[in-house]
């Protein structure tokens, strides 16, 4: 018990950032997801958007080959090619093309440069805005999330939190490079489309989320919250057949039903020749990334997720020569 | 006067057609189309369902390598390459793929051997079923278009009568090989995604169709009819900057607006600034393929049609030994 009550004391007293002055914005790490590309393509002809009073935002196209070519990727999916490995080991001549441009973005805008980074996604799942982070360590991170949410009033789509939690040293997703980061995943949107909708929800985040680390770089303290978040439990692939070949699809009743409560009995595939598999869990779980075009190759159906319910500390802004808050 | 008199004393007497004994289903011909990618290999392992008392269809993936990649085509578009010049043109070993399939698929299912063809899409916009003719000359085809819509009360999506109204000399389409044809475009699906409401729509228009040719074949007369039908008028380009960019998108309010009449002073496109763009036409069109994926590429944001009523003449079996009925 007592452990417990240390946490809830260290939890109720503000965690403390220092500012975050250098920001980056990634479009196009997967060259056919659109609203990222084209706002990336466009602040990078006309930044202007992106200043802020403390802080310049920088643009950048990820992988502008794929970009080029409107394909996810050329050689191998960047998004994950930033484990630790690939990242230390050393370079040749024959790495794959994601590789060697990894290598370049971690040393262009690594945590060792950068304080913040945003990577921008689309999805052909219903996932209206997802908010999706890596770990529930970056308390900022969690600010600038619940920060979007409580304006999310303003925006057209629903706005998720979403944690796939997994310890930093295993990490493969470009937004891990940064000491903070929030990927921003918007859809539905097919691929190699400009849906002008997701466009302009993508865009809202983003500035919404600059306009946070503005006010917090200017010194506004941001409250102890607590706030729902869908954590991945587990990966769903397609049923197959002896040949390895898709032998069901997504169900009618799931399709498009992202984060919809799915319960023990509800149909998740149906078969070509019109049979029904239910859901054989035990519990309720909310499915994500349902029917993803991306992830057919992953084989991943769907990704489930639980609803937790997560208390995140105050936040303020460490002052040049100041300590972290815990010894205080 | 007297040319229009004669046209409508010939549309008044039955148009006869011999038998259609060879049938051939394409799914594929676009590689990342799913609905006809699937099930032209379910029915290359389980052809059963397309077993009717008088002939027995044919399933054919049209292009494997595209599909095997899961890509709209490898080196060309499959369906740009069914010229008279292609097809006749002397091989060589370093023409592109799609080129030598076409040629491949021209001598295995061409008119000499195949009676009707139906040729299986999908597209990311709006545009339900959508049955999709070359020219207003194939009765058989059309008398297939109006028993689909006719049955069309069982299926959940719109079925529209497409026309593009080409001479077939110039015809570039796969589906033009055959005698008859009609190609089915069945949407909105993101490339390379299977939904379960599109494919069980598509499935359900096949084996509707092939319900038809076996009536036709049985000797079951069809009596004239007058349909509407969306004919091609032209095809928008997106804006573009001085580089050729693209500079504004298709606009909220004609996104997902296929088949929906649009009026001169409507918005068509936003630029990223806001700013509206307006249709400067003059009379009401109906915009389709909004916002189509491989459209980008063609240059095109949407293709223009004018909704036209068609009267078409009865139809009936020609019998063995038997002519043409406008000498009888």
């Amino acid at each position: 018990m007592t452990s417990i009550k240390l946490v809830k004391e260290v939890m109720s007293s503000p965690t403390r950032c220092s500012p975050v002055s250098r920001v980056v914005i990634f479009g196009g790490t997967h060259g056919n997801e659109m609203s990222g590309v084209t706002l990336a393509k466009h602040w990078l002809k006309d930044p202007s958007e992106l200043h802020r009073k403390t802080f310049m935002a920088e643009p950048c196209l990820a992988n502008p080959l794929a970009v080029e070519k409107c394909v996810r990727y050329i050689d191998r999916d960047l998004n994950r090619c930033f484990s630790h490995e690939v990242l230390s080991s050393p370079e040749s001549e024959s790495d794959p093309y994601e590789v060697k441009r990894a290598r370049e973005l971690n040393q262009i805008y690594g945590s060792h440069l950068f304080d913040f980074v945003f990577d921008l996604h689309n999805t052909t799942s219903n996932m209206g805005a997802t908010l999706l982070r890596c770990s529930n360590d970056d308390i900022l991170s969690m600010h600038l999330a619940n920060y979007l949410q409580s304006s999310s009033g303003n925006q057209s789509m629903p706005c998720y939190n979403y944690i796939i939690d997994i310890p930093k040293k295993d990490s493969i997703y470009l937004q891990n490079i940064g000491k903070h980061s929030l990927c921003l995943e918007v859809g539905p949107q097919p691929q190699g489309v400009i849906r002008a909708d997701a466009l302009s929800s993508m865009r809202e985040l983003v500035n919404c989320g600059l306009d946070f680390i503005d006010l917090f770089n200017q010194g506004k303290e941001f409250p102890s919250f607590e706030t729902d978040m869908y954590r991945v439990l587990s990966r769903v692939d397609y049923p197959r057949d002896s040949t390895g070949d898709i032998s069901a699809f997504v169900h009618n009743g799931l399709q498009d039903k992202d984060y919809v409560p799915l319960k023990p009995g509800d149909p998740i595939f149906t078969t070509i020749n019109g049979e029904d598999l239910l859901y054989d869990g035990e519990t309720v779980v909310y499915p994500t990334f349902i029917n993803e075009a991306a992830y057919y190759e992953k084989k991943v159906a769907f990704i489930l997720t639980e609803k937790v319910s997560w208390k995140v500390p105050a936040l303020k802004l460490e002052i040049l020569g100041d300590h972290l808050g815990y010894s205080k």
